[in-house]
């Protein structure tokens, strides 16, 4: 038996996005969100809307970054959510992150989050979201496997849950993925 | 000190979509993907390519449903990643899946599947991608709490490792979203 909720934007799992930016000042921002992911295999896009600085920062400097949010930096990830920079001009420094100038894109890098995509704008799409050029993805060596790779157990990336709003850490891996399916059947 | 890994669709967490549709003769199908998310407040994207049945089935048909894949049928969403109904015709039976039509839109809903954002065909989006209004959300009784809302918990949702191709299943709570962030200032 199935229970309707309506229209509502829950989707599991959403993620933690942390979008830095400059403003026309060189002065870095930072802002949370849950609306966006992979849009190409070389593209992001950001559902974000008109309103936010971060908004007017990309369309002016043509560069952002998406850093993951991480279960150890989950204040500073949820309070540059809650507050705009508009409203609060030293948001930055209240939030305790650092950051510094990626050197592929004209965007902060923040050294609390581990894990970012380095993005060129690309446009502005047809409803007004942001489509960006995935230019380079980067980690800190502190979550890198033994492989060299991104350790997801290491990164600990957190998700927004929608529904009751709060946030969840990624767990364990479960499966294979282009793998376990086999067990059904294979193409032709 | 950071690694560059180049240009790479990267993302954490990454959602299992398993796309719901029906082709011309009314026969469900369904895919998974990890390319996707919230557009609007009431809108769904879904980054697909050109060349899947589905979405031949989503502009035909003029609707879709969106499940959640959960850790219980790994198996199953795998399998409709790795399997075209292009090719395999018994793709569904192979499945296991079972479905019935969504009372709210022209699109198959699955049993197996707790969770499942029911669409209407918005537009096809300037670079092909699928753009949907969430009609309505609606969860099996199994996954809900005793507040009557859903449990991510019991749905225990699985996220895509892009990085190891991987599937994991999301965790537990460890904060609370627009809350713990005040730690650092309010706005103003």
């Amino acid at each position: 038996m199935r229970k309707d909720f309506g229209a509502k934007p829950w989707l599991y799992p959403l993620p933690v996005l942390i979008v830095g930016s400059y403003d026309a000042q060189g002065r870095p921002d930072a802002m949370n969100a849950a609306w966006g992911g992979i849009y190409e295999s070389d593209q992001v896009i950001l559902c974000l809307s008109e309103g936010h600085k971060t908004t007017k920062n990309i369309k002016a400097r043509g560069a952002f970054t998406v850093s993951i949010a991480d279960r150890a930096h989950l204040v500073q990830a949820d309070y540059v959510g809650m507050v705009s920079a508009n409203a609060a001009p030293d948001k930055m420094e209240r939030s305790g992150l650092h950051s510094e100038k990626s050197a592929h894109v004209d965007a902060p890098l923040f050294d609390e989050f581990p894990m970012a995509l380095e993005c060129r704008l690309v446009k502005v799409g047809e409803d007004g979201h942001i489509i960006g050029e995935i230019v380079n993805v980067s980690a800190d060596e502190r979550i890198l496997g033994e492989d060299g790779q991104i350790d997801a157990d290491k990164l600990e990336p957190i998700s927004f849950d929608a529904v009751h709003r709060t946030y969840r850490v990624l767990g364990e891996t479960v499966g294979n993925a282009f793998s376990d399916g086999a067990a059904l059947g294979k193409n032709g």
